[in-house]
């Protein structure tokens, strides 16, 4: 690692190279942000396999079947949507917040680090959340894990850019 | 600064270089990323439209007219706001993959394809389920086009950053 | 496009260096994102503090207290969430319309101060919205400042990348 830190203080020099496949940190970024966008995606189809599982169709045009009726409210239908909602209260915030975080320059080893913690958790909060749902606090601690990398990002570009309030 | 430039220009190549006017790619990513920005907008002034239209208002603060109370659940306005909800799920991750992808020096024909038919798709996943709604499977042909082209790029960014895991 | 080429090389250093600490507009967009971004999630946090408040919990798990039951459609935690979504369906389109509008390289004056109002009206209409809710219009006008904010924008971008459609 510290061969990698300094080739890229000697050839990174330049702020201005910060988002290049050159970059360790943004390449680590882009790998863990791909992850999460599939993993959001899936969401989608997650709530579509659920809609048909129970037969629960918001529109008219989407009754698939005979006899069925518009319905909502469903609880397993409307479980997989608050999932999918919280991911993107909470993702897709963090997805900027770590995009700008990496023109700050930090340290490689500890922005990777909350890159891959940060993915990890919100894997933990879809799968106690929608996939299997499990008892408390499993889902708050993989909620506050992202919530609080994304904060400690957010006060260190802060503290970088104050000046330009 | 001249040196990194002369460089860039050199090779645009340079993967330092992706992210400006002088990349083709990125400008067709700017000039379709623009335009699925305001259609999402105009969603919000669409669905303030169906809110005076059928007189259906939330909050107490907005019954501008006599002799109401705050309703939810009209069909009219959860129809807008549902295609609204779609446009976030869908579009927001779309707007950071293609980003990212363009990281990797994509070929120039193919990405700007891939924005302009997801782009295309989008505004017709709209016109299909929030103007004018039509029988399926139109609105599932339109949000599998975005999504199966969000899904080829995250494939293309993960294999290429894989060793960052 | 040369005249252009030439004419930003000469006073921003190159088109490649937009997103470096180096840019002021930059470093101004980071500063007021970044207050954005954490103005978004401390909606999560008054959501739970409505939900606690209350003891409305939507979630079988999230029964803290006994004899209670999942419950729904709550005044106090509803008008919260609908702020967070229209946060989501407004600040979120801006961080990516923002972010490109400084890669066509705007006057910086310009630039900050629309980043610095956009900021300040949603931060008020957070305040108007969810926390101390005040008579119309007080809120459709913090609404539209963002808006028309990243219109003019969406300008800015479309007309300088128009020849890419």
């Amino acid at each position: 690692m510290s061969a990698t830190a300094s080739n890229s203080s000697k050839m990174m020099t330049s702020p201005g190279d910060m988002f290049t496949l050159e970059n360790p940190v943004f390449c680590c970024y882009l790998f863990w942000s791909t992850v999460l966008v599939v993993k959001m995606l899936l969401m989608s189809l997650l709530t579509a396999v659920q809609r048909f599982r129970y037969k629960i169709f918001p529109n008219q045009e989407d009754l698939f079947f005979k006899n069925l009726e518009v319905q909502f409210d469903d609880p397993n239908v409307e479980r997989v949507r608050r999932a999918h909602r919280n991911d993107m209260e909470n993702i897709l915030p963090y997805f900027l917040m770590s995009l700008i975080y990496i023109s700050t320059n930090p340290n490689a080893d500890v922005a990777c680090i909350l890159f891959r913690v940060a993915s990890v958790a919100r894997i933990i909060h879809t799968l106690v959340y929608a996939v299997y749902p499990v008892p408390q606090p499993s889902r708050i601690l993989a909620f506050a894990t992202m919530l609080l990398i994304t904060f400690y990002m957010a006060a260190v570009v802060a503290l970088r850019t104050l000046s330009f309030i």
